[in-house]
C-alpha cells in the first residue's frame, strides 16, 4: 500500500497538555498544524482526578475536563488531530517527515511532546490502584489527599527521598521502601542525611513490593525482603512509586540529542538542537513535570516554531 | 515610627501572572506565603480585553477575569496579599528582608516577579490608546485582531521587523516607523532581508511618532521626519510599539545578576545564583513573555522554593 503524502507547517507528536498547548500556539499564528496522538488527547493528565494548582481554576477541575478545554482551545485555532502511532521520524532535513501506518506527513517544524511515563514495579495488584486510587507519583499533585495519614514511598533516589521529606508536612507517617542494604540510598548525603534525622520517617531496608492490596482503594503494600524472602503487609493509606520515568523517546535515538535516561536535551527556547526541532513537556529533561510547566514549554515551543517558519524560511503553508 | 517584622517562608515580590502562579506553588505546599503588589494585582495581563492563547480558555476570557481567579485560587492555599511598595531588599543573608513603608518582612525564600512594562514613545495622545485602543505590544496575542487591515510598527530591533513579518500574514500592510536613515535598521540581517523583500511591509525611514490621533479608538499615527522636521499622518488601523522594555529591576541592583538591559538572569529552575532567591515571568530574560509562560515560571520558583525550604533548611513556619 502506498502511504498518502500531506503538507503541514508543524507537526507536533503528542497530544498532552504540552502538545496541546504547542498546538494553540501554532494554530493562532496561522500555521498548518497537526497533532499525532497514540492513546488519549490530554495524556498522562487525563488520569488526575482533580488538578489544583493549574493557574486559572480556583474550584478545582479533573485532568479529563481540563485537557477537554485545552483541545477545544486548539481545534478553535484550527489544529487537526490523528489519533495513531508514530513508526518512524526524518527529523534532520529542512522538509521533515512524520510517517504513520498510512500516511507520510511532511512538516517545516516538529515539535516532540511524546511524554512518558512513570516506571512501575510489576508487583500483583497495581494497576488497580494505579492514580486516583492509592497509587500516586507526584507528591505536590498529591500531598494534601494524606493530612494526618500514613504513606509508604518506594524508591531512594532523589526524587524518592526528598518527596518523601515532603510529605512528611502532611502526613503522619512516611515510610520508605528500599531495596538496598541498611543507610544505603541512591539519593544525595545531605537529603538522606534529613531524611535519616527525621522523626516521621521510617525505613524498610532490603525491601520491594510484592503486591498491592485493597477492595475499591488500596488500603496495604505486602513488601518482601529480598534477603530472607519474608513478606510483611504494611497498612498505607496511600503508596508513591518514585522509581524512575521513561520518556518516550525511542523514535527520535540518533536523531536528537538525548540524556542516558532518555529525556530530549533542549535549551530555554526548546530547541532541540536540530533547526526547526523542538520539544516541550514531560520529554524534557527539567525541573518539575506538571500541567502548569508543560504550557510554558508548548507556548515556547509553539512560537518557536512560527519563528522558524515566518522569519528563517519566509514561507508557510496556506490555512485561513 | 519603628517597622513591624513579619517572619514568611516565601516572600513572592510582583502580583502579576508569574507571582500568583508562583503563590499558587508555595501555598499549596504549606509555605506561609506572602505577594507584595505595588499597583494591581494580575500586573500586565490586567491590559488585555481578551486572552485567547492562554490554555484552559476555550471561550476567550479579559486578563482581569483571568487574573482574578489566579488570585482567588492563590488565596485559597492561604496565601497573603500586600498593596505596597517595596523600598528595599536585602536578598544575600539566610535571613532575606523585604522592607515596604511600614514592615520588614523576613523570609526563607525570595521570588522576583516584579514584571516591567514596554517602553512608550511619550508622544501626545498615546495614553489614551494603549491596549485594547490600537495600541499594542504584542503581535502574537493581538494579530488577529488586525485580519485585512493597516498596522504600523514603531521600532526596527529584532522584534520589532520580526514581528511585523509575522503580522504580513494577517494584515493587508505593515508600515514600519524607523528613527534611523533609509535602509539602516537594529535587526539581523536576515531579517532585515527578508523584511525588505517582502511586499507588504512598508518603511518610513528617519521617522519617530509625533502623536497618537483618534476618537474612541486609534485612527492614525503622525509621524515625524527627523531630518526635515515634517509632520505625516498615517492611517492605521492600530499600533505596534516594539521600542524595548523596562524590567522592574532597579531594587535588586548588586544583588542579583541581571543583563545590561536589566532584565534577570536566571537558570531553567528560575535560580538567579543567590541561594534561596528565584525570578519568575516578564522580569527574566526569556523568550516569549505571555501568561502561559508566567505560569510555567512561576510552578517551577514556588516550587523550587519549597525545593529550598524543606530540603535545605528542613523546617518551615507552621501554616495550617
Amino acid at each position: 500500500m502506498e502511504k498518502k503524502h500531506e503538507q503541514y507547517d508543524v507537526v507536533i507528536i503528542g497530544g498532552g497538555a504540552a502538545g496541546l498547548s504547542a498546538g494553540i500556539y501554532a494554530g493562532r499564528a496561522g500555521l498548518k498544524t497537526l497533532i499525532i496522538e497514540k492513546t488519549l488527547i490530554g495524556g498522562l493528565a487525563n488520569n488526575a482526578n482533580e488538578i489544583s494548582n493549574y493557574p486559572g481554576f480556583p474550584e478545582e477541575i479533573s485532568g479529563e475536563e481540563l485537557m477537554k478545554l485545552f483541545k477545544k482551545q486548539a481545534e478553535k485555532f484550527g489544529v487537526k488531530f490523528k489519533l495513531t502511532d508514530v513508526k518512524k521520524v526524518d527529523l534532520i532535513p529542512e522538509d521533515k517527515t512524520v510517517e504513520t501506518f498510512s500516511n507520510i506527513y511532511h512538516a517545516r517544524a516538529v515539535i516532540v511532546a511524546s511524554g512518558g511515563q512513570p516506571r512501575l514495579t510489576g508487583a500483583a495488584g497495581e494497576e488497580r490502584f494505579l492514580y486516583g486510587r492509592g497509587i500516586s507519583f507526584c507528591a505536590t499533585c498529591d500531598a494534601d489527599h494524606y493530612i494526618g495519614k500514613h504513606v509508604l514511598i518506594v524508591g531512594s533516589g532523589d526524587a524518592a527521598i526528598e518527596e518523601g521529606i515532603f510529605l512528611t508536612r502532611f502526613t503522619d507517617q512516611v515510610t520508605v521502601s528500599v531495596m538496598h542494604s541498611e543507610g544505603v540510598m541512591d539519593a544525595g548525603r545531605i537529603v538522606q542525611a534529613q531524611a535519616l534525622a527525621n522523626p516521621k520517617m521510617k525505613f524498610r531496608w532490603n525491601t520491594v513490593v510484592d503486591s498491592f492490596v485493597g477492595k475499591e482503594e488500596l488500603t496495604a503494600v505486602v513488601l518482601k525482603n529480598i534477603k530472607t524472602g519474608e513478606l510483611s503487609p504494611v497498612e498505607v493509606d496511600g503508596c508513591f512509586l518514585f522509581i524512575g520515568y521513561e520518556p518516550d523517546t525511542e523514535l527520535f535515538k540518533e536523531q536528537l540529542p538525548m540524556t542516558a535516561d532518555g529525556y530530549l536535551v533542549t535549551d530555554e527556547q526548546m530547541q532541540t538542537g536540530v533547526p526547526g526541532v523542538f520539544a516541550a513537556g514531560d520529554v524534557r529533561q527539567k525541573f518539575i513535570r506538571q500541567v502548569s510547566t508543560a504550557v510554558g514549554d508548548g507556548a515556547i515551543a509553539g512560537a518557536g516554531a512560527e519563528k522558524h517558519i515566518y522569519v528563517k524560511d519566509g514561507k508557510a503553508v496556506c490555512v485561513e
